[in-house]
C-alpha cells in the first residue's frame, strides 16, 4: 500500500467527482477518433488536443508505438466505431535514448537469470521516421479498413505544439 | 487527410500552446508514478486523478490490461525510475461485452481470408477480478522489483469516482 500517492490521488478524485456531471455519456467515442501517443508524463493529450470526456479513445504506451497498440486499435474500430487515428510521438522521447540490446543487458543484470530477450522494446533513433513507420503500420494493417483516416504528428514538449509529419 | 477532426484538434492545440509554460519539465515522472488504465473515451485520467504535466506516466489500452502494458511498465521503471503503479479499470467497459471468439468471428467476416486467430484481445467477464488479475500480473512479474507498489482500482463512469479493489 502506497501512502502519499494514494492519498493525493484519492483526494484529487474526490474533488473531481464532487462536480461530476458526465455520468450519461455513451460508450462509443463521440468524435469517432482514436489517438495513439506516448505515456510520457509531460503529455496531457486531452488538454493539448482539446478532447473532452466522451470524445476519443486515447491509447498510450512507451513511444506511442502503433504496433503495440494494434489490439486496442482493432477494438476501437471494429467494436466501437472509430474512423480516424492520430498517431503522435514527441520530442525528447525516452525511446530515442536506448537500444533493445542495452535494455536487455540492464534487465539481465538487474533480474539475474530471467530471460527477457524475447521482448522487443520498440525504441527508435529517428523521431520523424518512427511516426511515418507507425502511420504506415496502421494504414497497411490487414485488419484496418482502407477508408480509416490515419495521420502522424509530433508533439513538442518544449512548446506544447503539435506539427504534422504524415497527413 | 481528415478534414474536420484535424482542423479542430489543431485549433485546440494552438490555444493550448499559446499559454504553454511547461517547456522545461524533466523526462522522468516527478511523482515516480505510472498509471495503467483503459483507452475509454469517458476517462480523463489527468483530471480524475489530479495529475499535471510532468507527474506520471499514463499507459492506456483497451481495458487497461497490464499484460498488454508490460513493455511500457518495464521502460517506466527501469529507465525512468517510477516506483508505483496504479491499475484502473472502469464500469461499463467495452471489454465486458464480447469474447475472443466473437471478435475473431467478426474479424474473419469483415476481413475475409485474414487470419487473426493468434491475437488475444484480453476481454473479461468480471470487472473486479480483472483488476485483481492485472495487479497480480505486475506484482509477480519477473522483471518488476518486489518493492514496487502496485494497487488496483475501479473508476465509475457514472459518478467520476475511483474505488479501491486491491491495495
Amino acid at each position: 500500500m502506497s501512502g502519499q500517492i494514494v492519498k493525493d490521488v484519492t483526494a484529487a478524485n474526490h474533488l473531481y467527482s464532487a462536480s461530476f456531471a458526465k455520468g450519461n455519456l455513451p460508450l462509443p467515442p463521440g468524435r469517432k477518433l482514436a489517438v495513439v501517443t506516448c505515456m510520457d508524463a509531460r503529455l496531457d493529450p486531452a488538454k493539448a488536443l482539446g478532447l473532452h470526456e466522451g470524445d476519443a479513445h486515447v491509447i498510450r504506451n512507451a513511444g506511442g508505438r502503433s504496433k503495440d497498440a494494434i489490439r486496442s486499435i482493432i477494438i476501437s474500430q471494429q467494436l466501437l466505431g472509430t474512423e480516424e487515428v492520430l498517431i503522435i510521438h514527441h520530442t525528447d522521447c525516452g525511446m530515442l535514448t536506448f537500444s533493445d540490446s542495452q535494455l536487455h543487458h540492464i534487465l539481465q543484470e538487474r533480474f539475474d537469470g530471467n530471460d527477457v530477450r524475447d521482448i522487443d522494446f520498440l525504441p527508435f533513433s529517428d523521431l520523424e521516421q518512427s511516426v511515418r513507420d507507425d502511420v504506415e503500420y496502421v494504414r497497411t494493417s490487414k485488419v484496418v479498413r482502407p477508408e480509416i483516416r490515419v495521420s502522424g504528428w509530433i508533439y513538442e514538449v518544449e512548446t506544447g505544439k503539435i506539427r504534422p509529419v504524415s497527413t
